[in-house]
């Protein structure tokens, strides 16, 4: 084993609650060329269970504290969105990059605030935690979208389903921490800032406790799209984020059943790999990378020597099998015990 | 930015053609806790060019080369199949795990030599890449078959598509290439060794060339268990690997539409995921992994502040629409320009 | 064959146009207990033309001539709807049931007046041409909201999509013609009436000429529900007509895809059949009716003898395979030529 | 009411059990231009129930009765599959047309005399109940192949599966019960004999009794083209037989989730009507044939005239809305009671 050469960004992730020890576990387990430097909390102790999941890191109190550290490169700010101000405006000054959790602060007074610090600063530091642009059906749409490969985009139907919504959770919250994400993807799929937002209620489910839900959203946009939202936090059903998009000459769903739903003239449906380097992409990237886990561990956990054997006298009795036309019978030698241990079925992540 | 402290595992690739150099940009680039440190081909030009790719990775031009010089922990062996056995001998000789591309060798008597080699050397060190292993509907699949949640496994029925093979192909290439990977996942779901083979063809199709296709190749085995593998490799549809198990109480297909399709009594369908995190894993990956690289370049390129305050002007006017039933009108500071180069849209990978 | 003994609807058609010729036809050829008895236009060339489709029927020129005539029992009414009302009068004031052709009359104070008519008259009259409450998917939605098996209703989504509409369609065309089925569907699947309507346009398609194209109409019924319809007569993709119903327990789509597709906790899908009955009750129907049209003209074109025949030499072969695990081979005897003119393949319709 | 005058084929249905009954009740009520005129079975008190349903149906208690009497055009033959022969043979020396259920006769070789005493009768007169070459999916199926529009057929992919067998169910009843459809759908699909068959029995359900169940049955034709056959009648799941037909270039799934699925390079679906005739076809003729049925008894029972002015106000104000853009109210004038027994939803059939 070595040391390795190539440079690695110091992060700081600050808020050790759920999405912080998330990204602490992400960045130190997950993510190639960095490694978490800080975690900072009030919270000390909280802050030094989370810190233990990622090697070297050291517990901080606070983003003062961890700005006059010098130890990080860049932050992931995970706290309560009503904190983020002040922790942002700090971060600003020090000039650090700062991936922050959305809302970049929960009202748009301060998140102009917040705007004009960074336009102060002279260069961009914030980036803001709307995730599901990096969601792969997000981006099949915005790329249909922006080639106008089925014309223009005419209109927009989103579902936004929980399965259920904390008690506490109320009308506010239905915009604030739910509707949000579509309002995001509303402006990243056209490109265009929203102009005008309405919201009716109809009947509402009994499951529900404040809370008034389902709602219907419909924004417009700078061009006069339309787009609307079917919000329903307690739909029982599971999780599903749907997306709808019609074009002048076909739909697009995103979300629902596949990832990538296509519909054009006379048909609807989905679409087939061009190969096994986009079909298994995901697992070769999984199987090198549980090998060299296993391998640094000294341990082998994938198919054996012995299922390579295996197969090899299944091929050449299938050959055998192809020329004369029998039921070929596959002889193996004794399996040694020594494999016998060894299930060649790596463990589910 | 700071230098990494954790063990790197040094991976020499041996073989600098498709696999192989697939497998270096994946080390090199996707992998966590590994760097390439050598690639080795006869062919030490095209060595050096992948080597290229993979920062300070030395090129050799052969096995022995490699092992005498001590710089690797672990080998990727990506070479034809027909010089596996020898590599694999040498490697098991200085007691190196090795991630040997299939087939392990390619025939039954040269692979049974290797597992005796392996044998002999007392502890494991062969992983045969059979990528499928670590395909998420292949161990869904998998792990539906070990729970017995839908009673016992009855049938197996694989069907296996490539667009189209290369004029070359060959019946028994049909076997070694691809029918190969349908006799391993057998393997892999039942836990059990294939008994006996037969091969049936029937009309083939015009746009073959000497190959016969396509062919039905069924398998049996210890516990009895048929599974059969309708294989067409000029199936011009694209590239299509579905299996489908029948179980005493339900079916599940795999590969065909959606990732993992549930059969029970009256309804066949989809599932829905429990929440954002399942949901968006994949995203939430993506987002940190793009955020730490376009920050080790000094660039921000995700949403940016802009989008924060933008969002957050919306939430405040749709609580307002919320409350009074309006059609409230979304006033925004005006943009600086300052964040107009910004695209706020990641790139594809 | 004979002349049968029950008794026959006699239906005049009024109206020899598209939908008049379509009923016609219907009645004719495929409605049991009926005749055509008379085809009422004032071009009376093209009554005559399909009267002509319907043995025995009278052509006349005017509802006045029909009534005088007493040759019909009931009337279909599918003249255009702006000649609705004076029609329906005087077939109230007749005492005759109708099946008027949507829309009843083109405007809430002329249907008012019809409406009195018939309370006037002192029994139901009228049944209005509103043909989706009689599609499969349709009736089953309604089934499931007023079971309650999925909680109460709380939100109904439409999509209704043409493939191309004609160049002199209007904005209120769009109303009258097209939406006015979804206002009917959401009263027919709520049982309640429509308390307010609103409409949104957007961005529009640049292939409408004069209309505004897509959409989007929101619709309130008494109890609060909210139903809102995308209407896009341009949209290319064929003719689509989607509605989604959203419950506390569940949802359930019908029209896209498959005829009903259910969505409960975790799970999304679609239904199987409980048993042969349910899925050929179609086939059979069809099988036997065309086994009685073809022996009424003499004929055999259904699966003949020879099929089986040659099926039980299938079986033969089959139950001999089962018992000894070989391949055998179907003998049948020389097919006499008697049948080779004979298709077994019946006409598609 | 008047008098019919059109003629109508009498048909005798021989077999009074479940399909005979059914054929009973198809005939009387759900078939144009024919009628029930006599239901034969050695047990006279059921036949007696059964042509109660069908008005002046005779009773009858043998074929040869039923020959002297001279009542039937044609007959239906729905007797156990073991009395066919000698009521064929009977039937065809009276030259009259028959629709023989399934099988034919249960051994080939009564079958064969069948066929030879058709022969040498002089023209056809037997159609057997395949059923299924009725059904919409198998002729879209049987229409792809024949148009080759696909190119040529290459493989067939069948699975049979019933919920459940009786206890008594044996392994010969898998073939001549449940694999005898897909046999005949076979020679139907290509047009070609079947040459040999072979079946495999690998695990079986804990769930059969003395049956094996799962089987794996091959066949092929004349031209060399192979079928396989999934046969499971203990699958717990629901009723479902799918067939998938491999085309030079591509694919074609029926009975699985829709009706026909269709792959063909890079994309798999479903298709999407071309307008409202199509997709309502089926609605159409039951709204039609419900307004006969119900008007023959004096009643209306779908959409009334109030349904026709509710939506006609909803049109105005719909009109309004997209004009003015607010939120136009439905006024309607007071519902007379008139209508409030008026559910204006068929019932379902």
């Amino acid at each position: 084993m070595s040391t390795p050469q190539q440079d690695e960004l110091r992060v700081a992730v600050v808020g050790a609650g759920r999405m912080g020890s998330d990204h602490v576990d992400r960045l130190a387990h997950h993510t190639l060329r960095t490694r978490v430097s800080a975690v900072v909390d009030v919270d000390v102790e909280r802050a030094g269970t989370v810190a233990a999941n990622a090697g070297g890191a050291e517990v901080l109190s606070s983003v003062d504290e961890l700005l006059a550290s010098g130890i990080a490169d860049a932050v992931v700010l995970a706290t309560p969105g009503f904190l983020h101000e002040e922790a942002l405006l700090k971060i600003i000054d020090a000039g650090l990059p700062v991936l922050c959790e959305k809302p970049l602060t929960p009202d748009p007074e301060s998140a102009l605030r917040v705007v004009e610090a960074e336009v102060a600063a002279g260069r961009q530091l914030i980036q803001v935690g709307f995730m599901r642009r990096f969601d792969a059906g997000y981006r099949r749409l915005k790329e249909t979208i922006d080639s106008a490969e089925l014309g223009e985009l005419l209109m927009l139907h989103h579902q936004h389903r929980n399965p259920e919504a904390p008690a506490e959770f109320t009308d506010e919250m239905v915009i604030h921490d739910s509707v949000v994400h579509e309002f995001d993807a509303v402006r990243y799929f056209t490109g265009e800032e929203i102009t005008n937002v309405s919201v009716r209620i109809g009947r509402t489910t009994s499951r529900a406790g404040t809370v008034r839900d389902p709602q219907h959203v419909t924004v417009q946009t700078q061009s006069g799209l339309l787009a609307d939202v079917e919000i329903f936090v307690n739909a029982q059903i599971g999780y599903q984020v749907h997306t709808q998009a019609t074009f002048e000459n076909g739909l697009v769903k995103i979300g629902e059943g596949s990832e990538f739903e296509l519909t054009t003239a006379g048909r609807s449906g989905h679409e087939i790999d061009a190969g096994f380097v986009t079909r298994f992409r995901d697992a070769y990237d999984l199987e090198v990378q549980q090998w060299v886990d296993a391998t640094l561990h000294g341990r082998i956990d994938g198919p054996s020597a012995w299922d390579g054997y295996a197969t090899a006298a299944c091929c050449a009795a299938g050959v055998a099998a192809q020329r004369n036309g029998t039921i070929e019978h596959v002889e193996l030698a004794p399996k040694p015990s020594f494999y016998s241990s060894h299930t060649g079925s790596p463990a589910l992540t």
